[in-house]
């Protein structure tokens, strides 16, 4: 049986990957804002000739769904190494922000 | 008490809160992907004219880390409601980049 | 009568823009890169929610045309920017790349 | 003798050469605004990992130096179809922008 993974997990395996490669140093948080903003591109080109219609269907293609998650991933990996690298927790910057904006959105 | 935050939960709350707002017409995965890519770009507003050292001390002071924590709630929050409307589970999709980038960068 | 304006003069405005203010340090081909696509994202947000529909309809709000107006301006500044540090000519970039792309997409 | 190319033939060009494809219906604001975005993040990448000195030397390297050629065609393509779709003259927009500047930031 396998364990389900965490965001927690996972954000350990990645700083004990590039800690084993000796990639610090390349992990800047400038630097991993850049690489983020990259692969929110790469997710974007997915898309951006597509219908909405096109869009909604991109997972029945084996290949577009491998691509979408593949990215997804890198999106999810800088992430989660640019929150390492300057001691951001994203799960409680997210609730703070879910917080906040249900205050500035309430419901009537 | 309080209970710690999972991406699951928070993933919830993101699901809740846009279906009382009734903003899923908007929520397509294109637009969801541009938005995504916009706060990306926003994180890294934040870095472009730092050097190194400066983007290093960014979280020394408050205003600009607090800008930091919700650019990062930002592109979180985006990431998730992108997975939500496919079906894209973020965390296995990382662990099975994880996996593979450590076939693709083995140790020596 | 006012003269037309050029690629190339409004190239060289910008340049004695940034000395006259002793921004070069600032200017290094890295962060220029980072600030277009910044940028590039700030045109993106103006359609991320817009069905095509509303995106083709625009530049019929005076508000949102200023906006459009003002983020091409930001791409396109910072484009020749970073071709001015760089020794890169753009319009001699842009007519190779058409000249390969009707290579590569002969018409019928 | 070769014609030094101006912004406006190489927009014609590009206005052509995607009529005699058929490509306008793609051509939407929203999608070229996308395209831009995803096309700038590319640019980026080529600088994403380097230090500033590594940065500035890109074009020492003729492989690196013709990707990043063609990246900025990339983006210049895109802008000049973008414009010509919503009929934004870049060129009038920058100098705009530059006016503003000499304002924002005047010298001492």
């Amino acid at each position: 049986m396998t364990e389900r993974h965490t965001l927690e997990s996972l954000q350990r395996r990645l700083e004990e990957f590039a800690a084993a490669r000796r990639w610090q140093p390349f992990h800047t948080p400038k630097n991993l804002a850049a690489a983020l903003s990259v692969e929110a591109g790469e997710l974007l080109e997915v898309f951006q000739w597509l219908t909405p219609e096109q869009a909604a269907g991109v997972m029945a293609d084996p290949d577009t769904a491998h691509r979408v998650r593949d990215e997804v991933a890198d999106v999810l990996a800088y992430l989660l190494q640019f929150c390492s690298v300057l001691k951001v927790d994203p799960l409680d910057a997210l609730a703070a922000k879910i917080d906040r904006n249900e205050l500035r959105f309430p419901l009537e």
